[in-house]
């Protein structure tokens, strides 16, 4: 790392422990949730999200008591949304499938089910926009009455044609603020957001209203060749994370940092390997 | 195209004729500048703009004259820029290239030279942003005495990495009211920009100041299976190209159309019919 980037970096309190350390289950796909849950205890870490593919054919109830038993927190629930479609019918449908989303996560014990919001190619991102905050605004209340936060998260825009139309920071805080409900707020992604020049003044703005629910951090490779399953390991990109994670902390955020890594490349690779360069590159790279 | 799209881009003029029609030479790539220079003209295209790759061995004076002789214009040297390095020598020689680029414009007739302004993935990036205002800094007086402008090209968030520090229409303005120079303005791609919250109003703002250079249009995919060489023809995306057209051209714009589309899969096809449904596009998805 050149000397003038590690300089920014280091006014940031390194890591010290694994205490907030989150693995998301996606991060070692080829381990089924039980498997996950024995190898993240038994490597240290402190969280885990789960993902819902990964519940599949499970009693979310009896994974949430296995991973309390085993010693983690469950962080969150991944993912609800895709509120956007020209077809009202999937409107209704996704509305459904996001209730279902907020009951799992209680069940689980999890404290916020992550939303990606959609978006649909075949119409104006104005229009998906409009139909994300009406989606999110017909499940807020029930959200609430079990006891989950709905953490909006902005995607990349290179996502901005099919999975979501909020695509940055200040529109996902501008959401917050149209739907003003407590149980929203937003997660933060460095791999989404890195590259927005008004990423620390959106931050402070978030935080400073309580609504960082989450915080989720890989890396970006260059070059990165795939758009969906290339990211990198913290450390292996050009993502000021350290810096970010700084301006998340000073916005009052002291939560989990979840590892979120999909990567053909790196899910190929020994997963217990894999877990291994995870907790060092959190201690070196976060 | 459902009704809700159309319905946004009814109040936007059609397109009638090909007088504006320009395409970057690297649209039809396996084409040889000569080829090209023979065959758009035979299509009825209007303008050309030159990427320097298909000037190699070639004197930019003598092919400037063929593409009049050929009764087209041409539009745009296609490109410079690349300030950025955490290397001194590297950005020594980037500022000397960039010299150069504007010798060949103006030897060539291009009016304006595209800048892509670079990124390192070595330094944070607001360091090649100060490097960048820098360079242009630099060769702004120098383009000036050659008649050439500088169009400032942001780029997709999605090559801040390695390619571009500006990658929103709001930064490349900013750094044109920064250097506060007649030979700098911006170059608009729909590709890059079409995501982007702010670009109606951004549009509006570069208007007023006379700094839309260029224009440049292709579609984005979905899903899009490549970062760089999947770009789709007009028509074939999400992008809603009328409207934005609309946006410039209310911003006064009454420039060149430029189809600028990389994409490996329409490099295999036959380049005849290419250019026959690239004007077929035109018509239609502009």
């Amino acid at each position: 790392m050149p000397d003038s980037r590690r300089k920014m970096e280091d006014d940031v309190k390194p890591i010290e422990d694994l205490s907030r350390l989150c693995l998301h289950t996606i991060t070692t796909r080829p381990w089924d949730i039980e498997r996950a849950i024995d190898e993240y205890a038994r490597g240290g870490v402190s969280g885990i999200t789960v993902w819902r593919d990964a519940l599949e054919g499970r009693d979310p109830r009896q994974i949430g008591r296995r991973v309390r038993d085993a010693g983690l927190s469950v962080v969150s629930l991944c993912r609800g949304g895709f509120f956007a479609s020209s077809d009202p019918t999937e409107r209704r449908r996704s509305v459904d499938q996001n209730l279902q989303a907020i009951r799992e996560a209680a069940a689980l014990g999890a404290p916020h089910v992550v939303l990606v919001c959609g978006a649909d190619p075949a119409q104006p991102l104005e229009q998906s926009r409009e139909q994300i905050a009406d989606g999110i605004g017909e499940i807020a209340a029930f959200a609430s009455s079990e006891g989950v936060r709905l953490a909006v998260e902005p995607l990349h825009p290179m996502y901005a044609d099919s999975r979501s139309a909020i695509n940055t920071l200040e529109q996902a805080n501008d959401l917050c603020e149209r739907l003003d409900h407590s149980a929203v707020g937003v997660a933060v992604d460095v791999y989404h957001l890195w590259w927005d020049p008004h990423l620390e003044r959106e931050i402070a703005r978030c935080g400073r209203d309580g609504r960082i629910i989450a915080f989720h951090v890989c890396d970006w490779r260059t070059p990165t060749r795939d758009l969906l399953n290339d990211r990198g390991l913290m450390g292996e990109g050009c993502i000021p994370i350290p810096r970010i994670r700084g301006w998340v902390e000073t916005a009052g955020f002291e939560g989990y940092i979840e590892v979120e890594i999909f990567s053909t490349k790196l899910w190929k690779t020994d997963q217990n390997e894999f877990l291994n360069r995870i907790i060092q590159a959190y201690r070196k790279s976060v």
